[in-house]
């Protein structure tokens, strides 16, 4: 049973909009090693494991996995909020007059037209290609211990995609949101190994990336050690008993511990209106769906007036 | 943000295995028309709307469309495992056998051999001929109208497949659990045409198929005028506030009700351990990675000794 | 442009309906090597097809891969209309009561789900496994000569592939419609070597596979001279001008011609309505959807009350 | 049965190529809800209906969907010459003279390569993205009422797509024909409602987007209200007898009639030869397979000396 | 570069044909976890590694890559001989047959069509449920730390999977065969865990599943120590330097090895001719390619009558 | 049993780096008619052959397709390679700067995000447009002769593609290998011709395009005629007795040869360590997991400190 709250677990900031960033940023949504592909597996795992009933220790795990795979949820959650975000106030009547000016034609050549013409300026269950999104990516073997592996080294691939898609902006906004989830992808890393360790196997910690560890996570790095759980009811929860929620973490850097309550630092983000000719249906869509006049915002701020990267780029080129 | 609670939002009963029949119930899980389609399509229309502040109409829509969302995960859950217990008790060894009895390899052989070999016994991420989900079955273009319409047609199709698939079978118990799903869907299916009728669009109302509607869902009927709210903190929802939430129902039949508590009938279902040779890593595996003994069920209920359907033909054949 | 007209290019004829045989018909409908392929196939060559105006030859050559990308739609709907009556009578309650007989089990293990629950007994756009076709499989290089000759090779494989479904049966109506398609495809074999000789290149003739060649293929032998125009205007086609329509056949055995009035010596052929829990919506269905009685046929003939291979087998492993 | 006829359904006008455009408009193809999802959709429902035989309205919407399904192939036919025409003069050249031009770079890499290298500047069974188009994207189900449930929904986000690829471009031409084909899904969306309504189901009228309809279509309107059969014989049809060929349309904003006779406002287009280094083996290529030199149109005009897009772009910035 | 040797590293016996079990093999050809998966996965790693030069570590690594990469080639060759024999004698005219006995029915509708119709009794790049191998699950991200994590983790899967496949026979010959591909894979899970020791970082072994061991696989557990080398000119190789080629093994159970020269302990196997309705065009083919008689062999032994399984099954039911 | 050589089979030189050109040439490596298809089908059709034993000709050219298929891997592994020089030196930062350079955004909008997000600067089993390479591109039916045909056809769109791939650049390092492939694609296909006269079977020496045949190929022109065996003991092949290996070629141009000694005209070429924010985990990486600093080698020359096509680019637009 999967309980929802509009709020995001931490909030999502985008500095300016980005059509050709968004188109990357979808390979950490539905990318063979994105956020998605986790999410699923770990809700699969949880529900095909055999044997719990009389096993206290598969127990802990079954509601370890599925304390994550909530959270993995809300990570999805927000990265669509940031490509939505990124895509604030990108318009169709930019392309068709691209054709004046290379460096609008350069931006729009590179973003992901499906964002234009299929979603309407949303995120898509597609990696940065814009490949579909497969089902043949989870692994759920029925076998934990294997699949456990199989989790940390897909957190493993997972973060440094991260973190090479973090290099591709300056955006500090991004970076704060990436850097938060770099950190808890850390600890899922080690709570899986710990699990491992905790059904008697040899473990092994290498956060991959390195560099990207509680030394250089800044602030956030202390999400890297606190398991956070998201049972509706804790009292029927074990996941606060395993050995990722409490004793010196598995890299020597930290102490686990447990947030039973549920962690959530984000708003319920809602994305602005798009830009007319993307036909929403929404309120001053010359469609007419609609009667009342709308607030079309770009990104760039709260009074913006541009459309971001590409204004940036056009007043560059101009000059 | 997305939160968990062990519970089954329904009860799910297998009164046999039946292998087979486990390969057919994919199609209700990972087919295109399947319950993760929904699930996956509801997450993205939430998070990519646009322009939802200072909307109230759109926020109550965004309400309800995660709400629905949090429901079709715990469908997808519920017939996961269903087919976890479908599977209880095939064993490999069986197939090995099966040269020396045909009903047995009648079975086998029509039987999705991942179930045996990639998933030990689980639930996948694919249709009903083992083709992974992928994410271009997902339909959320950014514009609400054409959007819901599409969420109300493939709740038809779906109730369509559902109710073939209902009829694969005559076990009793996944009777009672498909047709919980169906009346949900079928309110499903009406919720998002009230909701196009509260944007002021002409709406029709046709449950696909005719049958099973709340004439003939007998104790379930019930079910299928009751929104459900799965809001962590339902005074920050103003799902219950929609025309699909109360007032007469659109098919004449009924009156739509509210339920802002968490609904949920079933009970955490764990699946017993699979035969040995299936390497589950489990206690009483011969490769030893735990030390206890397991009890092995095979779904034919609590004193169970044979392996449902397949003893079943085998006895016939013998006979 | 295109005209339809609802008789069929050849009767298609089924003597007795069998599940599992629709299944691997589905190969010689969307296989890689399927009907549907070079359909779509000759259709885009004609569409992508560049320098016509001025060139005779090439005008020849689009003509000549219009008509036969017309005559490939009817293939295409030939076979679809042989699966539909290879699946008349299968029901969904065969299977629930297959745990009584194992020659149905046997039979329904082996059939595609899908033929049952997502396509209510009707071909889909699939091959013998349930893979959905895809759009890689055509190849239109913009160059003619090199696709001419990939026609060439795909009509091979797609006779090699209809004589082993040939094979698999040995239901005279079957053998008769499969023998017409082998003998236009020989035809189609010939008419791209041929044309690739119009334009001056070196040619091979080896119809693959041997044996079905114009010694074996009976009555049907004259269809693999004739090439076949579909021009809804011949006076507007050049078509009838090319090697392949005239004089010697490339193989040495025949004589070409050109038939240029719509050959087509099948009529309509409807499909009767499916048992009452496939779910049709069609009279009688218990939906209510509509109001008369209906007639099912199981395809065993026009009085038919049995249900094809199905009851044959049950009947076997009852004696 | 199907009969070819080279003339158009509607002119297709492109007054500038334009290969990044052209990348665009291939959604409209291949894209999910693409004219070549509809086209099949159409044609393979019609080939699985059931019970025709007695029912005369079924026997109706089988005509009416087969006169569509043979539109539809028009629309690709008309869509796949667009895309010709838009990646007239386009060469390879250009890319690999793009070192020394950022324009020419921004236009090229923002184009899909698989048009220069596998399709030799023609259109691609492939949406906006180059993913293949897949046989899973068509819904027939063997019901016949969700299924035109679902026909009307894909017309809608066909509709809604079309019209943001209209305003992806300020091509006068190319506005021209996509105003057409948005005049012909209105009519198809309507008709399908109204196939329900024959069927006695609550139908409903909302054209997606709402702009694009009678009132804003231009000239192009007058199309939305005739529905054009396609019947070689159209005394043997029945299509012209539906609720969708006469009487007040079911938006209230006008008359249907029946257009029993071939319409075909388009001739022939046959698109110019490609760039020498294309390697289409036609007469100038330099590969020497034919002898005759060759025209190199560009799609700007009859005498067109530029390269469309691609040129006035490089202009601007050496200015 | 790569050099070829038409003996196989190690003998592939099949003692009887089962068509059914060639299907379920394909999932260790060509599924997700497939050795063709482990194949391409080592060679792309290899080919794109960087910073080789002045970094002797790194070219061990990339030497060790190319060898296992050599090897895994073997390995598929050796599964793909084995579904060969494994399919040897299986004919259409069963199939056509089969009404008449429900066994064969049973067995060859759990086969795979395609087998029949598309490889001709042949492997497949395909699993277990005939879904085509995808170059999507390949894992190659350019940093080799986080990659011999996910090599050890593929072999992990894989071995998994071998042991459940392994279980569904009792063939002596497909266990031996299999049980000395369990020992090469417990090798090369260890020896990436090695290599990430050689770069200084922690590991772990857990062989999984644990039960096959050095300890349970007979004779064959030898080779569970023995790193094999494929360079064509070892003194250029340094993959016999580092720490998986020497030293206690990882798992305390053994010593580490290193095979210079050229291991192979099969010989070249031909698969013998086909049932004469393959058409597979060689001597005996009714086709007429080639003129001499051929000797079908159906895998039971060198003067088998029969045909494997299906004989073996026919009989029992007729008893 | 396949053996490894670290030397390639001909130098591979780029003389520029360009990310925009390194997805282009995805398509020679993963496309439908890459090398790496190619590579699969010689494999898969000779493991899969049938009736050896007893036919010399049939062994003759089991030899040869293994010896090719040898070939293509080091084809693969050429095209790899260069792909991997083609991106040295792309790093992230430059797209974060991009928004100041239109040029840089050009060219970086017009790469393969994956590129740098998945593969760390590396060649990807995918095409140009980054869709995965699929198994069902493989042809191996079971009976040689379509097959070989097939094989033929494939090297045409083959040799075509990579013309057109030439065209798009205009690097004498990549043109010198480019060239040498297309040499050899020619000789391939004129040898699967060649094994259908062996056959008895009728043949076409059509070398597609026209151009790049011997005439033209300048020095390399000497490799269209050399089959190259790869048997790593040549006594026991028998690849060097059919009609490719001796006697006047088919296209009437040269003299067939025969090298039975490994041919290598490359040597072993190492990638440069990528830019520090890849994340690569080599010497010099921020993240600490190797001491050493590195030399970044952009592939510009020896002593480069440009970034290739960018940097020439952006200087272009600054002046």
């Amino acid at each position: 049973m999967f309980v929802r709250n509009n709020r995001l677990q931490y909030p999502v900031r985008v500095d300016k909009s980005d059509p050709v960033f968004a188109k990357q940023v979808q390979e950490l949504i539905g990318g063979h090693y994105g956020e998605f592909t986790v999410m699923v597996q770990y809700l699969f795992q949880s529900w095909g494991m055999r044997g719990v009933d009389g096993n206290p220790k598969l127990k802990m795990i079954k509601d370890m996995l599925l304390d994550t795979a909530a959270e993995e949820i809300m990570h999805v959650e927000m990265l669509a909020t940031m490509v939505g975000l990124l895509l604030n106030g990108t318009s169709p009547e930019q392309q068709a007059q691209g054709a004046a000016n290379p460096a609008v034609a350069a931006v729009l050549g590179g973003m992901n037209p499906q964002h234009m013409i299929v979603s309407g300026l949303a995120a898509m269950v597609a990696d940065s290609n814009g490949n579909p999104w497969s089902g043949a990516f989870v692994t759920a073997s029925g076998n934990i211990v294997p699949d456990l592996y199989d989790n940390a080294v897909k957190e493993m691939q997972g973060r440094l995609q991260t973190s090479r898609v973090y290099e591709l902006t300056d955006d500090p906004g991004v970076h704060d949101t990436l850097s938060f989830m770099l950190s808890r992808d850390l600890l899922h890393q080690q709570q899986f190994l710990a699990a491992i360790e905790e059904l008697g196997g040899p473990t092994a910690v290498l956060p991959v990336p390195i560099q990207r560890t509680a030394d250089t996570l800044g602030e956030n790095a202390k999400y890297a050690y606190a398991f956070m759980g998201y049972a509706e009811d804790p009292s029927t929860s074990t996941a606060g008993q395993g050995r990722w929620a409490s004793g010196p973490s598995l890299d020597g850097k930290g102490e686990y511990s447990y947030i039973a309550e549920l962690f959530a630092l984000g708003h319920a983000e809602n994305l602005p209106p798009a830009p007319a000719k993307v036909y929403d249906g929404l309120p001053g869509d010359p469609t007419g769906q609609v009667q009342t006049p709308r607030q079309v915002s770009n990104g760039d701020g709260a009074a913006s007036k541009g459309e971001g990267i590409i204004n940036k780029l056009a007043d560059t080129i101009k000059g």
